[in-house]
């Protein structure tokens, strides 16, 4: 069909106003965050203001086999919201209202396309805490949140995105709506679809409306830790002396050198010059039970090598390196195109890993900035390549290829977090194996039978064959 | 084919004493603890002792389209684990290996028959803690946990046995075996197959090992707080209460005079005589923040109607208390064939469904006793029938279809924890609606085509046509 008659009624299906196929909007929505995975320009952009809207342009879609893109705020780092050949992106992000917050049973019913941090802020001005916080938490969705099952920074202890999902309403491939899972403490009646969802990048099913579970807002201390530590290894090691302890800590962070050198150039935040790798960890027992575990740790970090251990009783300096944290990837961003890693690996392997990724940028001859969610052993080193530089971009491709090898042959997995998107599929074939692939095959085909849904992303479906 | 040639081929899979086929051992493998619901002797019982025995098996069935009914320790309260007709039954009780303890990373790799309590012996050995704590803890199998995801009294606060599930071994419906989720402790690659396993009750695949995360078992102190409520109705305030005031308790348990009675009779506990309801709540936050949680859950309790609400230091007195609760349901089994409820509604609904259930037993000529994880919102109201009365038999499956009516007209879901089995076919018909139970049917098709993994159970298949 050709794209004027596919755009001519798909005004009908809408106001006009969200129906987009100018030249600049097309290029805008078709890559998220990872532009190093391939993308082209979509037939038309779609901005859907409900429900409805999503289940009308899915219908159409499925009438047509037109392929679609569910998207957020395209802040993905592993091109899950890429737009694939002939196909409608279907954005979410003006799907910004919050349907329910119930403070009895501490829940939250919301629009997809609500961002992370304006769902925090509300449910905080009820008492309630919705703890999942992607370092994108100010720019990404919820929607996003729960296509990807994003991690975050507080999930060392608290867990991720998908733990606190208990519902959501989805439109099928058929366009149909469907609510899943429930609004109570606890429900197994049949299947867990709604788990099943998570995770699934857009390809069984557009998550148009999530019901998340909260925790009281009060009743936490948070205590930090701050150790400089003078190799990545040594950091690691501190990281790893923290797990074998028993201690959970509410956040354990690490930042080196590089992103936090590209943080201070970029936003002067007076960062410390002169240190190789920082970790920042927190704990947010209430009393002396939060006294005791972070003298444990601090006393864990000297023993380790760290230097300049501190309990941190400055507000604004822990923020400020926290801040650091969160910035450290936009910061590179500004170096040149990032190729980001997202592997996770046993905390133990923690030092060996990172000792590892050290050997790949220098055989490489590649720079590789490294943040990690190191209490979990998810590590994010972020390859940087000079604009315009060919050879670079090969050396950076074929580091990335050696830490997904190292990461498998440590136990560890190749995502831990962003998602397979279109970066992982390679890495993902290897680490499920063949048989496994099948059963996602089976499992889309069962749901999405005309393949329209975000096709080709999330599993290796073509390579298994 | 004839039932002696698949017994003789079985014979030739296993050992000679893995095949089962005596007449007392068909009827006592031919269900599980829901008698209420159907089921008939098997063609034979198997019991596997690795999961190369459970995949030899399957594969087996596969080529001759026989029909397994996998099975635990058959603690099973909906029906699960009950043979369907044509049927070979397969038992995992044998697998009682624990596999891997790693105390670094905090998992536990497991088979499948290994004993709940058991498994938490054994780790807690090793300084960590498996917090599903399922009221049949000492009997029920690991595998049949995840198989029915199930609940159990400290999930109030920490959640249920999918929440703790990284990774499996899965045999699927052809004979072949894979492994599902990760080791680490974040993980996305792919779809979350593993979840999906977790409560379907055998009709996906049969999960022979699983990888649990676990907690450190230090770090916590508990302290109970024990209130005695003058009507069912009080006590349900009082959990009203709680939940509204924030409070996650470790445990908030209900048990209405009629379990105390049946408890008492049959172990000579010492129970109070003059008591209508117990709330049994726990706190486990350290020190002064136990101290206050555990202070303002007494002062809820008195304000909703509670006397003698007591802090209680005698670890005994508590230990009895909750003793009296976990043996509620044997005690009650000891009157007759009890008919198992297992809803769960919205905390706030408490109050007004355990009056409904008051009615319901009140309207319906029938004694109805209550079990409830309270904190949860998870009410099991235990209707009881005295042997061979039929018209009482069927004053109880009307009260059944009441409160199942009753819980959903309140928000609730018609099983909290038990899982589907056979018993909650209909209610869950009802609770999905017709286009998830489609759903549900194609997930089913895709995984076993065949129809041969404990066809009937988990969701209304046949129903829904």
């Amino acid at each position: 069909m050709p794209t004027s008659t596919i755009v001519s009624e798909l005004h009908e299906l809408l106001e006009r106003d969200q129906v987009v196929t100018d030249d600049a909007a097309l290029d805008a929505y078709s890559h998220d965050d990872a532009e190093w995975a391939e993308y082209v320009r979509p037939l038309a952009v779609v901005r859907a203001r409900g429900t409805d809207d999503v289940a009308s342009v899915v219908a159409y879609a499925a009438a047509h086999s037109i392929r679609i893109v569910p998207r957020g705020a395209g802040s993905g780092l592993s091109g899950g919201a890429n737009a694939v050949v002939d196909s409608i992106v279907l954005s979410l992000e003006e799907m910004t209202r919050i349907i329910e917050i119930n403070t009895a049973e501490r829940y939250v019913v919301t629009q997809a396309g609500v961002i992370n941090d304006d769902l925090r802020s509300e449910v905080a001005r009820h008492g309630l805490w919705y703890p999942p916080d992607p370092a994108s938490y100010r720019i990404s969705t919820i929607g996003g949140n729960v296509a990807t099952n994003a991690g975050g920074i507080c999930c060392v202890k608290y867990g991720v995105t998908g733990d606190y999902v208990l519902g959501m309403t989805v439109v099928l491939a058929d366009g149909s709506v469907v609510k899943l899972g429930r609004a109570t403490a606890k429900g197994v009646a049949g299947y867990n679809i709604a788990a099943l969802m998570v995770g699934s990048e857009g390809t069984l099913g557009i998550v148009t409306e999530v019901t998340l579970r909260l925790l009281p807002l009060e009743g936490r201390e948070e205590r930090a830790v701050i150790g400089y530590f003078p190799s990545l290894r040594s950091a690691g090691e501190a990281v790893a002396l923290v797990s074998r302890a028993g201690i959970i800590p509410s956040a354990l962070e690490l930042v080196d050198r590089t992103c936090l050198r590209a943080v201070d150039e970029w936003q002067g935040l007076g960062l410390p010059e002169d240190v190789d790798t920082l970790l920042l960890a927190k704990v947010d027992e209430r009393g002396a039970a939060g006294d005791e575990l972070a003298d444990e740790i601090a006393r864990l970090f000297a023993q380790a090598g760290g230097t300049s251990v501190e309990r941190a009783g400055d507000v604004d300096e822990v923020e400020r390196l926290f801040l650091a944290r969160r910035l450290a990837y936009p910061a590179l961003e500004r170096l040149g195109p990032v190729l980001t890693e997202d592997i996770c690996v046993p905390r133990a392997a923690v030092p060996e890993m990172l000792a590892r990724i050290q050997a790949t940028a220098a055989d490489h001859d590649v720079v590789i900035a490294n943040i990690a969610h190191a209490g979990d052993g998810n590590l994010h080193p972020l390859i940087i390549a000079p604009v315009g530089d060919a050879a670079a971009k090969e050396r950076a491709k074929a580091a990335f290829d050696r830490i997904v090898a190292d990461c498998l042959d440590l136990g560890g997995t190749v995502t831990g977090e962003h998602g397979v998107g279109l970066l992982k599929l390679a890495g993902v074939e290897r680490e499920l194996g063949p048989r496994v692939v099948q059963l996602h095959r089976a499992i889309k085909d069962a749901l999405d039978p005309q393949g329209i849904l975000n096709p080709g992303k999330a599993f290796p479906a073509a390579r298994s064959r």
